[in-house]
């Protein structure tokens, strides 16, 4: 008595392998997940708008231009996912990360969050709207396994 | 002239074999339907917060954590589900079974209840909002044959 | 350049095979249609209540157990649909078909009348939300075949 | 505890005075209602479009055009209704009431049907869509008191 | 910087006066609020199906008539509150409570939880689609004081 | 970490190869894309109304029943796609295309737009609403590809 | 029996007087109608955007600014209207009319367009996506007041 | 040719007095805005989980609680909003305000963001969502009277 398929996005950090420690650890467990992502190059994500319809000589233009063709993947996958899983890390502003959480939790989907301990804080208004607070990848791989499976 | 696919999700009472009856009725009568279904195992379904996430003093916040874990499954379920079924026991409050059929109801989900007539007037809410009422799971059964196959 | 599924809903009438010159016209331009429609034994659709769920002595509790049954699929159908035909026949009050048309036009469904040119003026409101008004089944399909291929 | 305003959609049958005896009984009741109807005056209903619009040689479209341009005041006010009352008469198709109850109910509202009980087997669909089966308009109004005052 | 009215839905408990203290309450705070309840004569509540439709044989029917002329008053108010409150109580099954809850929840609508510590367990899936848990009525009368004027 | 299917609606100009182009570099890429397009044969586009459903004296109504045959086909295709390419060439009114533009906004589509530089002036609000604004169909094959596959 | 105010958006053409036509005949026949309209003040149109966020050198990036900044505007005006008037004119390309009507058609807005017979060929796709087609803005007065009064 | 009132959430940054600045702007411009914000008293937001609900031992609990009693205010208040400002500052996550401008986004509000050039880089994703991108309060208060009344 199970889904036969579930798509979950990562959303968020993208200076660690915390979605490789995710994937490992689904096809470990053997769930039937498909993992989605935004493009974690962070120069190609820099570059994509600029790259490919032209460059721009202010600097707004160009990360306008790329934040929205980024958009055009990020907000496609996180309407076809049945949870979205969002990752703070300890540096850089990550307003795109709360951003992906704001409109996924608009969107009614199921949300789980994963950072460390010390950013509780400034995150609780993020984590007031998620179903689970994670502190490890593994924990979030055991979330998916009994979500799933019902196994603990 | 068909669907060739039906997904229902059965909510509720998880101390008897209803789901098994319903499933070996199904799986008898050839109907294309995948069963979807909360975590049965009570104590799972209790300590599952708590087991992943990091245990608590506090048994209201054991009991939140788990309850919000189990709603990532339930909620996913319900509304990928065609039709949502709930089951109403003599025994405990059983009130997300009640929530989940309110919740069902609001998403425009068809919903059958399944209780014994000596329960019609406390539910008689629930089964006001319900397409049909079932005493037995082998009437569900039949409500999928009839409703998939058109078959009396 | 076209989609490789096509789910048609048929209501309305079940007083001729208008539904099977659909069905052969269909399998013939070879087309990927799957369709739709409720259970068209009229006995069983009236029935289909008080034999699943238990007899009733009162005509109107009858008839509403059994509309609620076939509702079940009738309004999971429409909602799966790509597009909804329906049918109004020279006999009978056939409410139930207007219904539908009503809730589908209200979902955004592309919605094909088929009538006779006699119906004109009490069908006035329900062709006024049709995007196709129809005469013969043969029409309906040359529709699909357009519709779908783009070819007259 | 009450809402201070309620609007309430009147549909169907335009041939007998139901509306005026709703509307007396609203004010005989001091309710805070406020009621809204189609263009009752069938004549007018009738040459709406070219009168407005220009004449037609086909009576197709004549009646089209007319049937659009009610539509824009019967969309408009069942969208805006806390409920929906339709009223099926003995004699006429009355599609377009049944119609409208089909629309009103895939948008969620309240519905009532008002209607002599040997109209019960033709409206049993639209009667299990609804919240309330009423046969007098006298029904209705003791209906909204008891909705909104909460008297018997 | 403040809303100028809010509306919140009174779900739940019939047999105290919990309601009664929040409307004491709101009313000393000067809190522009407007309180909806459900019909809270429980033997109106129970009869008004029957009382004005027409009698019933069969008790289920009874029930039945009269939970869906209730639900013609709870859903419009829980459809227009900007926020819901449940109240359960000791006694009684209270399954049409858990039934708005959910209800509530699956609109989006802000929910407040009102019950005592013991109902902890049993109400866990409820409390955790809740912004609030409250055990008592000036618990939800300060709430809303802090939500709309922001004081504590 | 793909989606493994995307559907993407070609709508607008007709009278260029460009869906050929985007068609050929989507299957030189590899990429997993469902292409979408409006009937392009200009001359059936104009003519399914009457051809299909029966010959009108009056232009204007020829016109209108073709448009809303067409209807049946770009609405359903809009709505099921991931995200819709409209071209707007230098030729012709092109209201439709706007029209299209603005129906895929509004359902919160990810828009692309496709046209010369000499058009920007005309096409500001339009092209506002859009995640990118092409000049080149290979462009437009570009972003697929990073947007799938995250390529530059 | 009727709703006591009509919100009307009147969207497109800014170059001839047809909104203050409108605005007269509404007056004239007390009509409790509110008229919204874009800001038809071409050059503040054109600049509102560089002249409230800053000068750009690139024409691309002022028409986009200003053509956002427009949107906080027509967006808003279109989502509370009840009714949207689109007006198309003999000069320029007005596809952003054309837009607006595919997002108030999205939006299940009652569309009404406004234009000579001579625009009807290009036109016939958003033609088809209206209630009434209208020739004159008298005929729009016209409108309203029968959609709203009955009176022809 | 106007709206008579606009409903405007001020989010984010709670250090400095932009909000007062945009208020008395709104002020003296004369304009029908309601402006409405999330409780900007720092401590009272932090405080009033435990303070209305009873006190909590660990930080990360007391924390949750006080962002869900917000998030009562603040999620009603977007959700009744025309347009929503998000103000990003120097200091601080404001991961919340990140989170509310995608919750906004996901809910189809317009979007004005403000914040000084040189956080430009990491708001790309946000900005990329927002119809405005302002650095000072004195820029949307001109946005607003234009948006509003026209007038540059």
């Amino acid at each position: 008595m199970k889904h036969d398929n579930w798509t979950v996005y990562l959303s968020g950090e993208i200076h660690t392998d915390w979605r490789e420690t995710i994937a490992t650890g689904v096809e470990k467990a053997g769930l039937p997940v498909t993992l989605l992502s935004p493009v974690t190059d962070h120069k190609a994500s820099d570059d994509c708008g600029v790259a490919i319809l032209g460059a721009e000589g202010d600097d707004f233009w160009k990360d306008h231009k790329g934040a929205k063709v980024n958009a055009i993947r990020t907000r496609s996958m996180i309407e076809r996912s049945d949870m979205v899983v969002v990752r703070f890390g300890e540096k850089y502003k990550q307003w795109n990360a709360a951003f992906d959480a704001g409109f996924a939790a608009a969107l009614g989907k199921p949300l789980i969050t994963l950072h460390d301990p010390d950013l509780t804080h400034p995150l609780k208004e993020v984590d007031g709207a998620a179903l689970a607070v994670a502190q490890t990848p593994e924990q979030v791989v055991k979330l998916l396994t009994y979500v799933i499976n019902g196994d603990l």
